[in-house]
Order: structure tokens, then sequence, then C-alpha cells
């Protein structure tokens, strides 16, 4: 098992402190970044350890860009031995699916030594992060703020006075090699609370959101959220920003920071001790702060039908005589070396499964017991998605190994925002509970969870070619196979740099070609 | 720093303890291995830690295999981010250079998920070893033994009864992320003495010498031998077998193990104390040692004459504001990511530096004082070697960083054995010290050291085509830039197999050849 030496979560938080914003960049710049990722040395906590920084810095450099920017990120890989991708976590890379940094999905990992282009398109305002998509990478360090402002002339649907991004992460004290050998799950959430402070959510995952008032959020690994505070409270003193595990009983204490009113030091200890944030298992208070997020009015609606609907039963399984894996109706996802996005664009016969994964689970299965039998098999097949169709996609959770437990999964979808339509309890049951979608204000997010023994239903419309990674985002239970692959219109997908495929069965299949038309 | 937790070197070394090889495979046989590469936890010194394994092993499984024998490893990489190749270490892969394992030169890394071929021929008998050659990964686990016996119907020029393999290896308990990013540098070597019992030296590296008795061996990384004992001591007691370190003062205790007489228990302990190893700095003894490795008679001759003779100087160094780095005739040898057999076959202008490397260091350079100027520059340029020439390599030491400091480091060919001409204190001196070389029966081998404030001359015909490594064993010394490359008949080089190109500018010009066919 991997110790846990802090309990925060990879996720980006906006407070908002001073007025207006002072940036005044013109729309449509294309901005160079120009990085290099390496192992360094750092202490987050005080005991040195070896992360993966860039350009020498943990976590990495910010972006921060303008939407409608074209960004273009130079990425030299300096590690020694690991290959190296970087995903750019809720741009949907419209046009550019070679550029989503997804590891055996949409591109080579990029070898020691070599560089990268990264250009993409920042299609809307929001706060973003990127982070590696390659084996625990994120886990190793590798991530940084990703922050989109919006176009110069147009205006958010709020005001603040100035900002502050929180990028949160978990932090291990053992290497990702051993976490990757030890298998060990740790799905780590958090809560902050600003003291006193009331918090004004009004941004999720890059899309508004109808304005609530909360005293804490409710966070899970791969959301994102804008929150407005009014600096409204004494201003002699400071004030505890509390970050707590959720999901998991912690076996750490909870993290804290200071938010620092301006007439005061930085250093000046707030005169209350820090707030006890919610319990880990206190799942009615997660519930009531994720029902409360609905899209702002005038935000894009969903279709009120849906072509093909996909239900995805989450299970923890056992695989090859005791290796606790995930599986997604009972399949483990297992990446294969060469690349989709390329064998599937040359229609390459081996280098995946053909074979079609299931749309849905048997109707005997209980979801609120262990499974009967836990075994479960590897497969790396694709759903294979008609592209402009409307896909509804119900995640199902169910009880673990163990009697009585059922983990919290945040599922990340790339190159799409989806509408999160429901949530609800036990099983998904058509005839009943969708009558319940809402249709009218679903928020739009990448990022949603299933809450124990719940199921959650999204919908999205799969109109950007490419092929698109859908998983939980726990590293560590994405590497154990939680997730699945979606493919829709690669025939309509151009340019894929040559670097993208020089690798696998797409490489060989290049070599192969040239070589031929050598001799 | 790495901690050192164990003191052994990487190395075999042949005991004989029962009468005549069991053995009798037939020569010319085709040998097929499937290995897997990946990270196992394991415990060698109680401490659990992650190591590179083969098939669950660590160390790898040994290759048994008789000379003519043509060995094939299916190697899987089932790392999850990391490249990795391995080489045969004292193979001389006549005609098959692609397969000598070293990343970087002779091949593209194999990629995570996939699978490479290494199929060369055994040409002689012989002690070898195994190991990645890719950043440090042989620090981190991944060798083993692969012997080679006599060929049916031929004899070995001395008789045993039986044998005993030891690979000794050193053992960290930092990863080798760690280590890479200190580029803490750990040159260990050791000494075994088998108390009470004499070695006979018949073997070194491959190559018969004559034979010599001594009451222990001055090993140094990447060398091997094979010696005889007699078994001639009470055989009602055990013996202790003392392993040390030397050349760096040890910060570990000794190594022990037994030598285990049949008729007792293998738990016996010993009546008397484990032998003391000679102090790490005995450097008198080593050259005694050193220089009693004669060829066996009968054993290939070295030409009377060389074509073109390098002096090599290896000095200690810092690069870009402080880094500490090797550097061999002011050049710290940093790998590019395209493997030089393909580059230099194909052509390639931008793969490395076409400039040549220095063929010497400047005459008032004082190989007795640290180094006036300190800095050195990164190169990967390249020594063209006439095909089928006689080369002299002089490997002169000098003084480190620090005063009164000179390392001991062990010299490793690729491709090739040379005769070790001589040994000699200071500078090398043409004119005075050409005239002792030993032209009469100089050792074959592929490993040389040069000892403190010393040179190191040696001979060998360029008449294997490829690209050949040539460089410090001590493998952070390697990483820290200790190496220089060969290369010689690339032209002549055919059949490199599609994916050992399949990388960096290589596997670009692959891509956009075909890619242009197919437009």
């Amino acid at each position: 098992m991997a110790k846990v030496s802090r309990s925060y979560i990879m996720m980006c938080m906006l407070f908002s402190i001073l007025l207006i914003l002072g940036h005044s960049v013109e729309a449509g710049k294309v901005r160079h970044f120009k990085w290099d990722v390496e192992y360094i040395f750092w202490s987050p906590d005080c005991e040195e350890n070896v992360v993966m920084g860039i350009n020498g810095q943990f976590p990495g450099p910010t972006i921060r860009a303008t939407a409608g920017d074209t960004v273009v990120i130079e990425l030299t890989n300096k590690l020694h031995t690991e290959g190296v991708v970087i995903h750019w976590h809720g741009i949907r890379q419209l046009g550019t699916p070679w550029a989503d940094g997804t590891a055996s999905i949409s591109q080579c990992a990029i070898n020691p030594g070599e560089t990268f282009y990264y250009r993409f398109k920042l299609d809307k305002a929001g706060t973003y992060f990127y982070h590696g998509h390659y084996g625990m990478q994120r886990s190793a360090g590798l991530y940084g703020s990703l922050i989109v402002d919006v176009a110069k002339g147009e205006k958010e649907p709020f005001h603040y006075d100035g900002e502050l991004n929180l990028l949160l992460s978990d932090w291990w004290h053992e290497s990702v090699h051993h976490q990757e050998v030890g298998l060990s799950s740790n799905p780590m959430r958090w809560i902050g609370e600003p003291q006193n402070h009331k918090l004004v959510v009004v941004e999720a995952d890059g899309n508004y959101v109808q304005p609530f008032a909360v005293d804490d959020l409710d966070i899970y690994s791969g959301e994102s959220y804008s929150v407005l505070i009014t600096t409204n409270q004494d201003p002699s003193n400071n004030y505890w920003v509390s970050v707590g595990v959720r999901g998991r009983e912690p076996k750490t204490p909870q993290g804290l920071t200071l938010l620092n009113y301006n007439t005061n030091s930085p250093s000046k200890l707030p005169t209350s001790p820090p707030p006890v944030t919610p319990i880990w298992n206190d799942y009615a208070h997660s519930k009531s702060f994720t029902t409360k997020i609905l899209a702002l009015m005038g935000s894009p609606q969903p279709p009120k039908t849906f072509h093909r609907r996909i239900t995805l039963l989450n299970t923890q399984n056992k695989m090859n005589g005791g290796y606790t894996k995930w599986a997604i109706n009972n399949v483990s996802l297992t990446l294969p070396p060469t690349p989709y996005l390329g064998s599937i664009k040359y229609g390459l016969k081996n280098a995946f499964s053909l074979v079609n994964p299931p749309e849905n689970f048997p109707n005997e299965y209980n979801v609120m017991k262990p499974p009967v039998n836990p075994n479960t098999t590897a497969g790396n097949g694709v759903y294979t998605l008609a592209i402009n169709s409307t896909v509804d996609v119900v995640l199902q959770n169910a009880n673990a190994l163990s009697e009585n437990v059922s983990e919290i999964h945040p599922w990340h979808l790339h190159g799409h925002d989806f509408w999160v339509l429901g949530y609800g309890d036990g099983k998904f049951d058509p005839t009943r509970d969708e009558r319940k979608f809402n249709l009218k204000n679903p928020p739009l997010r990448n990022t949603a969870v299933i809450f124990p023994y719940g199921w959650t239903a999204l919908r999205f419309v799969a109109d950007n070619p490419g092929v698109w990674a859908f998983h939980c985002h726990i590293e560590p239970h994405l590497h154990m196979g939680m997730g699945v692959v979606f493919a829709e219109g690669v025939r309509h997908v151009n340019n894929i740099p040559n670097q993208a495929l020089a690798c696998g069965l797409t490489g060989k299949m290049f070599t192969t070609r040239a070589a031929n038309h050598t001799n």
C-alpha cells in the first residue's frame, strides 16, 4: 500500500479577491511554450523526493491564455528511459485528436531525447489543467494549471475583483514504480472550507453554472470549479482553508493553507482553529452539493433523445489468479502498445481486439453485493460511435470485492463535454429513472462521479473525430483497468504528425512500406 | 548520495567442485527464450524494494548454451512507461551489431508492450553475463548470467569436477531515478577470498589465460573470471567467501557467503572468522593481480603494429554551471535519441555531431593535478575506424576534481575483444612506454581497468561492422558521460530489423518516405 502524506486532489479552484482582470491579450494569438520534462529533487512536504518536473518546476508552469488562442507546446523528453505524453484536461481538441496527449490512444509516447509539438486551439474559457497520461506519471508529479480567460470583448457572466488559483494533488512518498507494482489504489477527494466565507460556485469544468452558495466544495479528481468569495470578514484577521479527504477513511491530517487578507502579514495565523472538514463518508453532503450544479441559462442544451445507450458497470475484480483489477462490464482495460488513432486510421487488424466490448451487463447482476464470480479478463476493444450520434452513458456503480464497500469514482471523458442528466441510487432502471432525467438545464462537464451503489447518466454528441479515453480519473484505478475507449469518425482525422505514429504496428507499417519502396 | 547496502560487483566467477561437465548438448543448436521484463517486489537484503526482473525473477534467468549455438531471446517489455534493451556482455555480435542491446547506439529501445527478438550466435565459450544498457536499468536489477560451454567434441585446456556460478552486483536502496537525478557515482569493486583455498585463474572475459594461483581475485565491474579451486581442505568444515569493496572507501560491511563441502550442512558456520579482504586502496595488490593475467599459449596474437592510436584522457569535470560530469578528451558523452547504427547506415546529417572527437589531449595537461579549467562540454561525435584496421587505445587516467583523488575505471568495449598491451603509472609517453608493450602473450579481454594516475594500452582490430560503445562500466560514470563511440564498416551492415530503427530520425525518415509514397 502506498503511504499518503498529503490529501490533496488534482484540481483547480478559483478564488476572487481583487477587482478586474488585468490582462488584455488579443484573442487568436499563438502562444509558444518550450518545456523540458525531467526528474528533479523536490520536497513538497519536507521529505526530499524525486518528482517529474517541467523546466525545473513542480508543479509545471501555469499556462495562461485567452479563448481563441492557439497554444504550441514544444515538449522535450529529458527523462532517461521513460516515454512521456501530456494530456490537456478539459480541452476538447476539436480537429486535433492527435494532440490529446494520451499514450496508446492518441499518440506514440515521446521517446527520451525527442521533442513533440502539441498544437491546439483553446476553444473556450475555463479553469483547466494538464497532466501526464502514461503509466502513473501524473502521480509522479507531471501536472500544472491551464487557465483560459474569456476572449477579449467578451464578458464572464459574473464579476470579481481578482483571482487565486489552487492546484491540489495527492502526494505519495513511494515512487510511482513502487505504486505501479503494488497496484495500490488511492482514491482521494477533498473539500475546501474557507472559514466564514461563503463560496459561490460559478463554473465547473470550463462551463458556466447557475451560481449557488455553499460553505464548502465537494470535489473529485479531474474536476475543476471556479468559485467567488467575498472578502467581507474582519480584515484584521487571516482565515484557514481546510482540505480533507473524502470517500476513503483518511490516514493523514487535513491539508491547511491561509486565506490572507492583504492588510495582514501572510504569516499571521487565524484567531480560531481550522474548520473541521465533513467526515469522509458523508455521502448525503456530497450528493447535496453535486445536485446543486445546474447549467447557467443560455448554456447549450442536450438533444432530447439519444441514438445509443451504453451502460457501464464498474466492478472490482480478480484476474490471473488473484491480481486485483477494476473492470467495466467485466472487461479490464489494458492499453495496447500501438495507439488506436493510428491503428484505426490505417485499418490495422492486429493492433487491438476487434470484438466490440459489451454494451451492458447481465440483468441478474446484483450491484449491492460483491461479485458472485469475481474473475475478469483483460481487453482492449473499442466502442465505435457513429459520427454526430447522440450517446447516453449510464455509469453503474456496484459493491467492490469486500462486503459493504462501494467506492466513489470520478469519470473523465476526453474530447467532449457531456451533460449530466441525473444521479440515482441502486441499479439504474430505464423505465423508472429515465423520466427523472434533467433535460432542461443539466450541467456540461468533462468529469462526473458515481456515488457508492449509485448510477450517473450522461449524454454527449459524438461530434469530434478521434479516439477518446473515458475513464476513472483516479490514476491507479485507470492503471488497474477502469476505463473504456470511444472512437468516432476516425476516417475524417487528417494531419496526424508522423511522430505520433512512429511506434508499434503503425511504425512497423511505415518502415516496412519505406523499405519495400527502397528495395 | 546513494546508500550502498551490499558491495557486490556485477560479474561471474566459476568455481569447480565436482568432476566432468554433465551436459551433452549439440553444437549449433538454436535456443529460444521468452522473457518478460517487469518491475517486481524483491528483498535482496531483507528490505523490500522494487527491482527490474525477468519472468518474475531477480537476477534474470541464467542462459546456458554451447559455443556455436544461436540464441533467440523474445523480449517483451512489460514496464509501463520505460523502454528497455539488453546487452549481451562479452558476446561480440559478429554480423549482428543490431543485437548488441545498446540504446541510442545499436537499436531503438523496445517500447512498453512491444516485443523484440534478439538473435545472435555464441561464437566462443566463456563466462559472460547480460544486463540492461539504457539509463541505469542495470542498477535497477536488470541482469543475469550467460554461460557458454565449449562446443561438443572440444575440450577446455583445464580440468575440473563441477562448477558454481556467482553473479555479484551492487545493490542500492534508492531508486535508479533517484540515483540518476543525484548523478551520484558508485564505483564498486570486490575481492573474493575463498579461505585457505587457493584460486587458479584460467579464464578472463571469455578468453583462456595462463593459469596462475592467487589467494584472492581483484575484480572490477564488467569483468568475469573462471577460477579453479581444489577442495583439499578439512571436509568436516565449511568455508567463508568474503567480498569486499575496493577503489572507494566502503560504507558497508563485507559481503559473505559460504563454500559448502557436500559432506556438511549448508548452514554449518565455519570454525574461523571470515577472512578480511585487502583494504580498499591497496593498489599495489590490485596491480600485482592484474599483471599476472597473460594469454594462454596458442591464443590469438595481436598484430605487431597499429594503424591508428587514440589516446583517451579520463577527467572529472563540471558542466553548465556546476554539474559534475566525466569527460574523455574533454567531451562528456551524451547519447542522441536516434541510434547511431541506423543514422550512420542511412547517412542522416542531423542525428549526431559530425565533428570528429579529439584523438588526444593537450601535451601540457598535468594528469597528477585537478584540471586547471574544470569545464567540459557535452558531445556525441563518433570515432570512425577504418574497417579491418588495427587500433591502439591508450586510456589515460588523471586526477579528479579534488586534489589527490584518482579513481579506478574499468573500461568495456562492445563488439570486440582487445589485447591488453600494458599498464603504467603517470602520463603515457610513447617513446618510453611503447617499448614495454607485451606483444608476446597479452591477454584478450573485453574489459580492462585504468589504475589511479595510470594508463592502460589496448589493441584491437576493427573487423566487426557496426557501431560499438566503449565506456567505463561503472553505470553512473557512463551516465555522467564517461564513454566514446566507435563506428566501423557500417555500410557492410545489413538486415537491421525495422523495429530497431523505428524511432527518432530514422523512424521519421521511414514514416515520411512511406507517407510520400502513399500520397
